[in-house]
């Protein structure tokens, strides 16, 4: 079996999950867009996940606990699992972005402590 | 404490590492460009991370195990942690793209398993 997987994404597309396409083991991926003007319907908060946010183009805010926190493309924003979160796009251009969840704490070791060369 | 954190990165630096800068617990997530040309100087591999590689930009390739795998803006790719990795830019582009280190097998339940609205 081959050691790596891979799959095109169409970075306009309202969402394209990751993590059975590529056979992920230790996160899920997720490539979103939002329309002009349009928001995810609802406010979530997670159990376990650490959710990490990367803003491909675009532009648009997340409301976190209440909060509103300006979105433009390369961001990045990472949201504890209790945070209250809800993303909108500007009302002048859609936004795409990456999201990944990962559960919280799990990273041992990283880069030049995991890697050999 | 608040539960989120945000940093503004430039999609063309070299290498912007976020693991610090956003107090990541469950993965460290890079921003990288390697100019028309370049590559990594050197084959890696992992002893307990899986990687998950977005290319939001340009062109490249992918050594894995001595096969090449042709990259462009869209693709995503996982790279089990032994793979033998090495990526090149183009000749003709740089390539910019996103480098997700998780531990492999740590997450449990996601999305509608891990989220609460």
């Amino acid at each position: 079996m081959k050691n790596y997987s891979i799959v095109s994404t169409d970075q306009n597309a309202a969402r394209t999950e990751l993590h059975d396409k590529l056979g992920l083991t230790g996160a899920e991926v997720s490539i979103n867009t939002i329309p002009a003007g349009g928001s995810v319907p609802f406010v979530h908060w997670h159990k376990k996940n650490e959710e990490i946010y990367g803003i491909i183009s675009g532009s648009g805010r997340f409301e976190v606990d209440g909060e509103s926190v300006p979105l433009k493309a390369g961001d990045w924003i990472r949201i504890a699992p209790q945070g209250k979160r809800r993303m909108f796009a500007s009302e002048e251009s859609a936004i795409s972005f990456v999201c990944i969840q990962v559960k919280a704490g799990s990273l041992e070791e990283f880069t030049a402590g995991d890697a050999e060369a």
